[in-house]
């Protein structure tokens, strides 16, 4: 992969047409809706069964929301005979099923075909295929995921891991913070990101084992990281820091119980717009609703990033519509172009001299 | 303590006035509150200044939600003259100021002088002081917070333990179950309460290294504990789990995180209302936020009890005003009617046989 890009050289995102519980109809709508309104000239390799992605794209045009025939130049199909299901066992898939979308999606990434790949399909199947077929960079174990999460201050945090790596040692949470450090600054343009240890409370003597540990590893490493110490999950939502730092069984209860309070307050404000006196009240808390939707779904953000490999491999959410796909897209557009990969290369090899 | 109330037996319930960042005014304003809407005839020990007390109550008389001069017979005041600060060393100020209104509150009800305790103070010092006074059954370490949480269902789950023992043997984790279910059981009604076990994922072998190994510990447990297996963080809030079990670090995380995330959408809710084109729009938008508020605070469930005790004691969200307070000795007055002690102690004896 070239760690650079030249502005006028379009990037190539490769798509899983058939992963997620919507697969093909809202990948392919995601995709026609990502080129439609791309302006980067970026193009799109979309993976799976070609009848049936052609006939997703004859029924878009027909569609609600048509789109510009001419972005139809910056679209391939590649074939792929296979799918993996959501819920076979990661590595047999990955044995069994060479030519399933996601394999051959993340195949066409790992060979520089592609500058990134995504896909709404099996996460488990996916962080395989990366690992196997990417590469891991440094001495890191397995992948993490970098999953987005909304603050009160209009932003993004983004928790890492958020579920690959259950039981962890120190280092690989050390590995974690200069990850999601280096993701936040070069794809997300954060600059100088906090970088704070999710504990059960901001006193540097408070944690379990673990997080005592990494602790004082993550403060050796200031000011070259911007360590603000021990975060608590409620901060996390504040918009005081920027990346979370966590083994990956507490990110996933973090996220999970995040998900579900969001799930409670829509539920909640869905009960009071059913049950309003008149049209005019149910209107407004509709539109509410709608506004809440938008800054607490994750799938708005459209996919998280696998980090620690040499190449970028992004899971979307198994129930992705077309908006979440293209979201998704956008944020692997971004992270391609900011030549992220080089330099978590370059940050990890620092790290194996330092330590 | 005796185990079971004659019905005509009026509780007592000791308050800590000065615990707590709208002491000494939010406590007193509480326990008239709680006074004057009971029909048990419990009575509350209020412990602290007298004069700032007695200041209180007289200004309470004078407010907005005047109290019932009647119900003035069933409030005591106990005297304590030192006051254990937010920010004190637990165990420090345990020593040092035995004559804390913390420590008092909770002597009392060692004594057998009062039916339970409830303080919106220092929670480690409150913990610590349960510790010693009431004395811990069979063989807990420590005792474990159990938080309520609302569900979709209108109704709560319990998690045991969320934040007081921060890294826990699998032995640990049985227990908190057994805690959890009895009292979900007795105190709050529901019987044969469903125990989920806090994971990553809902499959059994889904877990990090001590969720791994108690699984099977609380399956071996079946049918006497209506063991359910693992839950997911997003299945707390959506009602098909009445007992949680995780250790103190992931309870924290997960209590703090939902805090985090319904407070994110109170703060989106709130700004659309000042947004609002016309006030009609604004009312609309802020009685929704109100009974958003209202199933979302946990401030209004109004304490979290310490679960392995040879008593009751609760803890109460250092932020809690009178409703809190309020609602807090409501359920205090509810688990000591309950016989929840007794079947404790009866249960963890029978475990200590079984095992």
């Amino acid at each position: 992969l070239p760690a650079t890009y030249d502005d006028d050289t379009p990037l190539r995102i490769a798509v899983d047409a058939m992963g997620g519980d919507h697969a093909p109809a809202e990948i392919v709508r995601g995709v026609l809706a990502f080129l439609t309104e791309d302006q980067s000239g970026a193009h799109v390799l979309l993976v799976g069964d070609p009848q049936r992605i052609e006939a997703e794209i004859t029924a878009a045009a027909g569609g609600l929301h048509p789109f510009d025939p001419a972005c139809r130049v910056r679209l391939k199909i590649v074939a792929a005979s296979q799918v993996i299901d959501m819920d076979e066992h990661p590595t047999d898939a990955m044995r069994d099923k060479r030519d399933a979308s996601l394999v051959v999606a993340t195949a066409l990434t790992a060979r520089g075909d592609a500058d990134a790949c995504i896909s709404a399909g099996n996460t488990g199947a996916c962080m395989v295929a990366a690992a196997q077929l990417l590469g891991k960079v440094g001495d890191i174990r397995r992948p993490a995921i970098a999953t987005l999460m909304p603050t009160e201050a209009g932003a993004y945090a983004i928790v890492v891991d958020a579920g690959a790596n259950v039981d962890c040692k120190p280092s690989q949470l050390v590995q974690f913070a200069l990850l999601g450090a280096l993701y936040m600054e070069k794809s997300l343009g954060v600059p100088n990101p906090r970088v704070g240890l999710l504990s059960n409370g901001a006193e540097s003597a408070k944690g379990n084992e673990l997080v005592r540990e990494v602790h004082p590893l993550l403060a050796a490493r200031r000011p070259h990281l911007n360590f603000i110490g021990n975060v608590e999950g409620n901060h996390v939502f504040e918009g005081d820091v920027d990346v979370v730092v966590c083994d990956g069984f507490v990110g996933n209860v973090l996220l999970k119980g995040a998900e579900g309070t969001g799930k409670l307050a829509m539920t909640i404000l869905a009960r009071d717009a059913r049950a309003a006196e008149n049209e005019e009240t149910r209107e407004v808390l509709l539109a509410a609703l709608l506004r809440l939707r938008q800054r607490l779904d994750y799938a708005e953000v459209g996919g998280a990033p696998l980090l620690g490999l040499n190449g970028l491999s992004f899971i979307a959410h198994g129930r992705s519509d077309a908006k979440a796909i293209a979201n998704g897209i956008r944020q692997a557009v971004k992270a391609a172009r900011s030549g992220y990969v080089a330099a978590i290369k370059e940050a990890l090899q620092r790290e194996g001299q330092a330590g």
